[in-house]
């Protein structure tokens, strides 16, 4: 098929990489970036360098029209030195290699760890518990794009400096940039292994879905959206992804509990 | 006098440390932490090193009761590399060593710049410039500390990176810390020096006395205020410092302005 869409995926040897380039190879011409390609990385044309090395980086984003950057440290518990690295470093490098290439649109995988200590407070603390006494589903206020930035580590740290930094490029290049506060991938895609999951599983084929919106709605300036599939205990808002995307997610957790 | 608070200014030999410790040493015991300290810079007890090295710094934090954070390139168009030298990982080992001498306040000097593509749009875009046909002094939504992060260079993004570092560790840690959105501070403490100052300014004395007040007052753990002073046709909100620091600007860059 001629002229899909050329999209580089950082970190397209990752979980989530392979995840999109499965689903969605169809519709994008997608080509990778990371810091190794492992037999089990999807077979695409891969530039293998550190992401923190900007001019190492800049032949990738020669003739593309978008990037998903997922290259980063994902250990949410990371220290400082390594996220400063694997995750300021190489975000600040993305957004400018893409500016400099002319690329028109970034999509960040940003974390809901950005604003990780909201969720303890409140319906959201005791929902991440397995407490769901006299909550309703969705009968509260949920944590939404808006709320004040409250990391709950270096690496949710980093993850609202890349936001910060897509903001900047989007305000002051053009460049179009959409933020996604991912919720919890599982290599096996179960949302069972912990009973937080019930509130924040993002199946695979719910974040192929999301990513696709984000590379194809007409209009984006700069947004941040959830990333989450449509779970009953979910306490991340996907109304906005929803209205401005047309994010339809498929899946919710609770129908892979045993109480259904 | 004795058991004055012991207080840490970093980027003591700079503009606003010498404001404060000229103003405020007869409250305060200070002590100095810059990168240099020239014969003008205030006469205390200073350690000179390069703040971005943390196993220098950490002996200026010992028995210190708060610090003041002031080290950083001031230029709002610094590039990246300097900035990311010289404001973030700076930023970063300040709040740390503050965290391991158990010193129990930071006081922050955060920036407009944070959220500085605000201001170019409604009536703060139009007052910058000296154009005020059709508004009414504070008759018009002020920008205030809920605004999202909207950087206008790498110093704003730096310095939004300083207020998210210092909400975790604000969180996590118990550190109390108040960031400082500082307007335009400038060394003659004269307003005339462009029209957006009428709207910016920020007193010597003013200045003085609202980290002062960030040094005083109880039961801080998070907070962001903004500094400027009483300015007729300001547009940042500092109702906040008003009532949760009880901040009492004396200026008004009206006042010095010809036409009263």
């Amino acid at each position: 098929m001629p002229n899909k869409p050329k999209v580089l995926v950082t970190g397209s040897s990752g979980l989530i990489g392979g995840v999109l380039i499965r689903a969605c190879s169809d519709a994008y011409e997608f080509s990778g970036l990371d810091m190794a390609k492992p037999d089990s990385a999807p077979d695409i044309p891969t530039l293998v360098t550190d992401v923190a090395e900007l001019d190492a980086i800049l032949p990738a984003f020669e003739g593309v029209d978008a990037v998903v950057h997922l290259a980063a440290d994902p250990n949410m518990h990371g220290e400082w030195d390594t996220v400063l690295h694997n995750n300021f470093i190489t975000t600040y490098n993305v957004f400018e290699a893409a500016k400099r290439a002319g690329v028109k649109r970034v999509v960040y995988a940003s974390s809901n760890h950005a604003v990780g200590m909201w969720e303890l407070e409140g319906p959201s603390g005791r929902i991440r518990e397995g407490d769901y006494s006299g909550l309703e589903p969705g009968g509260f206020k949920m944590i939404d794009n808006t709320v004040q930035i409250r990391p709950d580590g270096y690496y949710g740290i980093g993850k609202a400096f890349g936001e910060a930094t897509g903001a900047y490029y989007s305000d002051n290049f053009g460049l179009e940039v959409a933020c996604l506060r991912i919720g919890t991938v599982s290599r096996d895609d179960d949302p069972k292994a912990n009973v937080r999951m019930k509130a924040t599983w993002l199946s695979h084929r719910d974040a192929a879905h999301l990513i696709e919106r984000c590379l194809a709605v007409e209009g984006l300036k700069f947004e941040i959206f959830y990333g989450v599939s449509d779970n009953t205990w979910r306490f991340w808002d996907i109304e906005h992804a929803k209205n401005y995307l047309g994010y339809s997610p498929q899946d919710n957790a609770q129908d892979h509990w045993p109480e259904g």
